[in-house]
């Protein structure tokens, strides 16, 4: 049986993060994606430290649709290698069935 | 032995989220909740993309607290179906003493 | 072999915690740092109900590395008991690999 997830990413901007959110979950691959833009990230990116504004995306979907979404996600994503990161986070019953609902086949 | 956890959710807005997150924090089911306000949500609804503005309010309890956390946020909260999924998360040791004494009988 | 991780914290502003993501991902203890400042904290602090604002602070590392983190992030950190809560997450294919190159000895 399918489990219930987080799937956390960032995009460069709160638009282009939400035009994505607006795909993926038409295409069923998420039942809900929250963005929070104004994000400062600091990272390593061949041995330089960099920094930018950014949006965190949280995807919540199922176990089931991992693959599809992180593929689609890739897919549609303005950067090269997007940081994708997936979290396994259970559900009170009323969401989880929500969330298994809107992005069933 | 409880674990620590996180609870995350969402509200209408700050102001709400930050209300409940008092109440429930004073009734000792969380020991710190943080509330990010201006939070964009794109997600399913029967059949319908919709979109809105919300605070993602996220919840540090522990493992013995967690149904009657939920139970309690389903009860202060404004949505009929709040969307609420729970994380495990380890913590450090002072951490999970400060969680574990905040959330005590 | 290792597996990726967040660690999840608070800072009192968006710039003490931008100044410790940089130091923690010059030492390689981090990949990538995401600050969200503008958070509103509700907490239990003995026995009182405080509240605050501060930034939200994620740091995407490896297992092997989480000690190193968190004791490195307490000793920057300029609260006396921060509180550090650690995620298993997991990641895809290229956002393993980066991280695992970005945290490497």
């Amino acid at each position: 049986m399918d489990k219930t997830l987080l799937v956390y990413t960032t995009f460069p901007d709160e638009r282009l993060a939400a035009d994505a959110a607006r795909e993926l979950v038409r295409r069923r691959l998420a039942a809900c994606v929250n963005v929070i833009p104004g994000m400062q990230s600091v990272y390593a990116w061949h041995g330089e430290i960099e920094e930018g504004r950014e949006a965190v995306v949280i995807f919540k979907t199922r176990t089931g649709r991992r693959d599809e979404l992180v593929t689609a996600l890739r897919a549609v994503h303005p950067y090269e290698t997007p940081v994708v990161m997936i979290l396994e986070a259970a559900a009170d019953d009323a969401t989880a069935a929500w969330i298994m609902r809107e992005t069933a086949d």
